[in-house]
């Protein structure tokens, strides 16, 4: 038996893992086409802000362990040509071929191009590989840009904006959009605005960039660009060997995360999600989700039947250091998927105040008709990650908001409040109920 | 429509605000035997270690408040003798009567004696209200004390440990039991045990103190001793007045917290709760529980009919600056309750060490029928109130080990890792159920 898995980040050496464990026996192959495998692409920003010291601390096993204790075959700077289920065969480029019997493709997803002039200019920079993170740091020690310019608020935007900050560069952010996150909500994009705004952050939102320069952005003195404008599906390989692709052109799979191919599955990035809210698929590309379908995939092609539940689409991130975290619908979409949302918004402490307790914003999204959470924004300095886990734990379950009003979370003065912030949330939606 | 009140701190005064905010002509009278009303009891131990500068912080409202901006009549230094339903009278001790038309008993719980020889001597104290804790700050500051006993490691206990050692005192802490917050386990006494005597705190566990001498318990040098062997609900006036007590003292209420007297509620800790695990009423006081019981019991007071739906048992402690948290039943009790339990314990971090990771401990409870999570434990520097919050829901919501496992908790490297401790410990738990 032997499988073959492209791609050897998150969800590949998940899969190649997970098989590994379960089958000892199965030859396991894992084709990168960088040169580094298992690394957490994720904090990438932190090391450009400093706070990582050293990139290769980002790495969780270099390729000889996965050889030596794991008997995985990691074979980087190895770029696929072609997949070709008939045979069976992984083509490479310069021409080797490999016989495959299961495939687990995890190919992640890429920066879409930015049709603006002068994006192709040698100070403009992408940011998603460790290729792009040591290209731009290289750029920052030997140039010593003063000014920046970040066009695209997305995850990345958002923490390069901060890492930029951090190594002492004046930093202009910009998107055609004024929200953030995919939650097209006023509430939560004044927050994150304000966040962006104290820290020293530029604002240039709601409009397009018309034009990049060597020394500017549509007039913004910007001696370095960070083109951050949204990410798209590496599905290349996948569409040509015959396997269906979804409306966002990531790969469609089944709950076994098995693609229309049988014997190849998909995981990642490069693959669609299912959405337990939407109740239909999704692509969300995030570091969690590519990790948990890289395990189920893996398990999978060596003959398992686990199933991948899903997301509700969680996520947090760091804005200028207070986190920002979502999880399920915002009002917006769950307007759009055919609920009739009602919100609470609020602002209370995460510890009494004696305690030095912090702000914590939290507005939480409820379905009129069924009284069930759906969504919720959760924004502070501390406390925020452990909040939006709770949400999301309690959306899952599909707990409606008069139950979870009365949810016996813990209190001690050093860690909560006798009433927290997601229960106060919870009893202001109940109050709009009615 | 008279609302009278007895007792005035958590309970009794959100009783006695949530029914002024549902009904603007009500009369409400609060009447508390104390001084104080509407203080953080749970806060106390942190104004004798220092953390809290001042008590009065710890005052939420004085109860001039009360009287003056939500119309609530506060009286402070007030006992009750007698509650008379039938004549729908409250006696107080001078002699004077109030009649009511709805009656909420908030009268807490006290320590419960300890039967030890030399419990009475002037050096030991009891540490459960706010003249308990006043008195005892009194004898630190005047006597210097060098060495304390505490004698029982319950919340009390624990904390007043971690409070004298920050004072400057020796201490040793004795315990009938080897274990700790009820959860009778071995895996969460040895990490408590560990950071206690990490700390520098003195064990004396698994046996009863003999004696308590002036200067010494069983032999231990002791300037001053803590009494905390635990505590019992208030219930003398409620069982005079022909009201049913449960099997550990405390008032027996139905969902909607009133006790078999029509129009008399009980909330808190003189009160049973309703056990969601144990599917039984359940006698468990602790603060946050008595101000949900509080709000209920306020609404229904006045006319409202809410339920309120019980508690899992989620605590959480400080102990020598670790979290302890625990939530749910314990392996031990779990089995008394019928159930088959599996568990799994995991340590890991709550961040990627590149972000300096800090260790959290996690032992989960799963029923090996039914695949449900009945309970957890988490300990460690940070995040433990979080995860235990996530656990407290997953519970209380009814989720198995299998759905939880793959539950979208938010990842990003300032935060989290990719696979939380608490889905290790799920996975783990999903391999022994097999």
């Amino acid at each position: 038996m032997h499988l073959v898995v492209i791609g050897g980040v998150a969800a590949g050496m998940s899969a190649a893992s997970r098989a590994r464990r379960l089958d000892r026996d199965a030859q396991i192959t894992v084709l990168e086409r960088s040169s580094v495998v298992s690394y957490g692409a994720c904090g990438l920003p932190y090391w450009i802000s400093g706070v990582v010291d050293d990139a290769e601390e980002l790495i969780v096993h270099p390729p000889e362990f996965f050889e030596r204790e794991r008997g995985i075959r990691v074979r980087t700077n190895t770029r696929v040509a072609e997949v070709a289920p008939a045979r069976r065969r992984v083509l490479l480029e310069g021409g080797e071929e490999l016989l495959y019997d299961r495939l687990v493709i995890a190919t992640g997803a890429r920066p879409v191009a930015l049709p603006v002039p002068g994006a192709e200019l040698p100070h403009c920079f992408r940011f998603h590989t460790w290729d792009d993170a040591h290209r731009l740091d290289a750029f920052l020690r030997e140039q010593r840009p003063a000014s920046a310019a970040i066009v695209g608020a997305g995850f990345v935007g958002l923490e390069m904006a901060e890492a930029l900050l951090a190594r002492g560069l004046r930093v202009t952010l910009f998107d055609q959009a004024s929200h953030f996150l995919g939650w097209r909500d006023e509430w939560l994009s004044e927050r994150i605005q304000n966040l962006l705004r104290t820290a020293g952050v530029e604002l240039r939102l709601g409009r397009a960039v018309r034009e990049i320069g060597s020394k500017e952005v549509d007039g913004v003195p910007a001696d370095v660009v960070i083109l951050s404008p949204g990410i798209a599906p590496n599905t290349e390989l996948a569409s040509a060997a015959g396997i269906t692709l979804g409306r966002r052109g990531a790969i469609v799979v089944n709950e076994f995360l098995e693609t229309n191919i049988s014997g190849i599955f998909a995981a990642g990035d490069c693959a669609e999600t299912f959405h337990l809210l939407l109740n239909a698929p999704s692509w969300i590309a995030l570091g969690t989700t590519a990790n948990k379908m890289g395990r189920v995939a893996g398990a999978n092609a060596i003959g398992r039947k686990e199933r991948f539940p899903g997301v509700v689409g969680t996520s947090i991130l760091r804005v200028c250091g207070l986190a920002v975290g979502v999880t399920g619908l915002s009002e917006l979409s769950a307007r759009e998927a055919g609920f009739r949302p009602v919100t609470a918004a609020v602002e209370a402490r995460n510890r009494p105040s004696y305690f030095g307790g912090k702000q914590v914003s939290v507005k939480l999204v409820v379905d009129s008709a069924s009284g069930r959470l759906l969504g919720g924004a959760v924004t502070g300095e501390e406390g925020v990650e452990g909040r939006v886990n709770v949400l999301a734990t309690a959306i899952t379950a599909g707990l409606r908001a008069e139950e979870f009003q009365f949810a016996d979370l813990c209190y001690s003065p050093p860690y909560a409040t006798v009433w927290d912030p997601l229960l106060i949330a919870a009893q202001q939606a109940m109050h709009k109920l009615g």
